[in-house]
């Protein structure tokens, strides 16, 4: 009897043990959001990435700017070990003037809202003016042939997806146009390329991004139009001949210096088990790369901030990785992996920031398929601290800066705000700080931060 | 062994058979998105509401013209059998010409954004000068007492908390002071009292909300200043002796008649049992009432509008009902449940949306105890349709609204956007169809038509 006792007493403070420990977590987490929430500095911190200084296309002073001032942000956290810029190589392309686009039908002619494509060549003064073939794949290039596109320009207009619920889905789906479409249509003759903007939203926005010119194929202009200029352009088509005249005064440089910047907090106890949190510095040249990807920076600089506000010793290193240019060819992510690769490191888990400033509905995952079905189960036991926050934790992409950390066999984890307004902004001029909503920020900055906690302490 | 491949073959047509009937109820729920994002009307209809018509306060002659809009479009659906106008009685208060409140302090004044409460009384042009004492909760006035109060202008400044992951928690907590302030204060003397608006955000707006006049309490001025505004003041007082200066033109006159807007579709095999999807029409005076809630009137039309679509014959009877009075008193939604109960009618399940038009995060829901665990025992049966929207079903409050419909046993349920901006707009002058984006509305409709056809199909 008195055995039965001892074993029930024992029973009875393991699990209240148990509880305490799980409870104390649980309020961790709850600790995360509050400093968040009510310190966190991550806002004026996009303030002054993406206001500032603004845009900051790899390549450029602005990117430079913003290396400096996030390595003085980061170098003044207590606990934080130590602050570093990695150089990378990096292209260096320029829009130059002010694009000009219009289209002549009817007797009459309208300028469009247009954005030079990334990586594009420019027309110079003189421009290029010729007739209007519309497109809405490009698989249709071959269909058409060599005869009906050679001397013309092609619009490639096939909308986003509306009823996507997955907007970066929509997104996947429609950008091969902007990408590869001039290289495509340059192989049957086109002399330029109008892209219909990658957005559901009908408006009269412009949106850049990269395109890719094929080796071998003539680079020809490629530049973006709005959807409302898309949907006027498709009108006066059905109707009229339409020619249009293209001017733009785009140049890729030859490629220069830049840097990530990594900071770095030991761990005490697992400190070859690197958990990453990361972001991309670089951004388009117009607006102030706001959501795309201040707010992934400020994110993960805030969840340094968090750590540091509590005097927090990690048992496995943590770093905090601001990327460079990955918006235009990855130079950063890729440059980052090789050196941790050639110094044998192994990234546990990697948790990219870059999709948005938005209110925070979980995280995807992805790893290699020997490592990912351990990684998924272990995961379960985090699903009590991020439900009361509405988190999910599923399978799913992790993110382009992090991808090449794959091989490394740790997990690579994607943030996954809101994403249904991400499109109204992405590689725009309203891609600025003023659209970036300070709560919604700072509970992204949480969300990491409490899974940072987490994967620290129970591992995967 | 001939037995035994019967057995079999009878399970694989049974799986197969069920498995075909929940693929059907997905796809129906995935056509319901799409119809909504691709074809919805609903965000017009909200530019209509809340650009053309604008604010509509209960009593008004906006609400009322809402009434005959709404009407219309309901009218005009396919497949709906009914609609009417369901008369109630509401009180009404008009904000005459627009306040002014100045402090003065060290010499020096300063307005402040302000707007009167809704059912506050007016100075009249004379105003009301007096010294202001701050307060940061109700009970204090009583340790306060009488003799620090009496001839004051009350300041009422506890904050929203910043921390509270559910702003409409965080809300719940502080609007006691807007609610009760006036009354409270003029018990121990105040001359009226001055409240700190019911946000989270810093800036200059001013957010309008309802105040309630204890009976046999002398009614005083009470109005809502901005967050900004309120540190200012708070400021002020710690460095000086501060008097405000106030003077509005509020009066509430004599009750008048408005109406409820109610559209049927009448059930085919279970007509007995309702399922109401409802928001409110009217709003506050100032701004368009975009999300609060012509959101959620809209949301509830769609709803109509999808099911209209595609010549839905529900087993159970449908009711879309708009709401007059929701923020100055619940007439109608008293008027609506009282018409019922004298009908001896039984709702199984009311749908609330009254949070705005912000993205979709799930549904809360609620019942008396006695019905409630059998409900939430089927709602799991839901969730597999609905995990793929990221939408939760959890428990929670089901509205204002519907609230007088629970003595009928039914199941109320709350349709929860996600709720970090509701409080940025909310009673203010920037809470119009601007700020209300497409794809997040159309996405709010989505979501209720899915969980209106799924307890449609299933019963609960």
């Amino acid at each position: 009897m008195q055995k039965l006792l001892l074993s029930f007493l024992f029973v009875c403070i393991i699990s209240s043990k148990g509880i305490y420990a799980q409870n104390e977590h649980a309020f961790k987490v709850k600790d995360f959001y509050e400093y968040s929430l009510d310190h966190g500095q991550c806002h004026q911190w996009l303030q002054y990435l993406s206001d500032s200084i603004g845009g900051r296309l790899a390549g450029s002073q602005n990117a430079l700017d913003a290396v400096d001032y996030t390595f003085e942000v980061l170098a003044s956290m207590p606990g934080v070990d130590t602050v570093y810029k990695q150089e990378c190589t990096v292209p260096r392309w320029e829009r130059g003037a002010k694009e000009f686009v219009e289209i002549i039908y009817g007797g009459t002619s309208l300028a469009l809202n247009a954005l030079s494509l990334g990586n594009s060549i420019g027309t110079g003064d003189k421009g290029i003016q010729a007739p209007v073939i519309e497109v809405f794949g490009l698989d249709t290039l071959e269909l058409l042939g060599r005869k009906n596109i050679e001397g013309k320009i092609v619009f490639f207009n096939r909308p986003m997806s509306q009823t996507r619920i997955n907007t970066g889905y929509a997104y996947g789906e429609a950008v091969d146009q902007r990408v590869h479409g001039a290289s495509r249509a340059s192989k049957y003759g086109a002399v330029a390329v109008l892209v219909r903007s990658m957005t559901t939203k009908h408006d009269d926005l412009p949106h850049t991004g990269v395109q890719s010119y094929q080796e071998g194929v003539e680079p020809i202009p490629s530049i973006a139009i709005s959807t409302n200029d898309a949907n006027k352009l498709h009108n006066a088509l059905e109707s009229y001949p339409v020619e249009a005249y293209v001017r733009n005064y785009a140049r890729l440089l030859p490629d220069t210096i830049s840097y990530n910047v990594v900071a770095e907090i030991r761990g005490t106890t697992h400190a070859d088990e690197i958990i990453l949190v990361g972001g991309h510095l670089d951004s388009w040249d117009v607006g102030g790369g706001a959501h795309d990807d201040g707010s992934g920076c400020v994110h993960s600089m805030q969840v340094f901030a968090n750590f540091s506000a509590i005097d927090y010793k990690p048992k496995r290193t943590l770093r905090c990785v601001l990327f460079m240019n990955e918006e235009n060819g990855l130079g950063g992510g890729k440059k980052y992996a090789e050196e941790s690769n050639r110094k044998g490191e192994f990234h546990l888990a990697a948790i990219e920031s870059d999709s948005g400033g938005f209110t925070p509905r979980g995280f995807t995952c992805t790893a290699t398929a020997e490592v990912f079905p351990k990684y998924l189960a272990n995961l379960q036991e985090f699903s009590e601290f991020l439900d009361p926050y509405d988190l999910y934790l599923k399978p799913g992409g992790g993110g382009a800066d992090i991808g090449p950390l794959k091989s490394q066999n740790g997990l690579l984890i994607g943030f996954k705000p809101d994403g249904q307004r991400y499109f109204d902004f992405h590689h725009t001029a309203a891609d600025v700080y003023k659209n970036v909503n300070e709560r919604e920020l700072k509970l992204g900055a949480a969300s990491i931060t409490s899974l940072v906690y987490l994967i620290d302490q129970f591992g995967l």
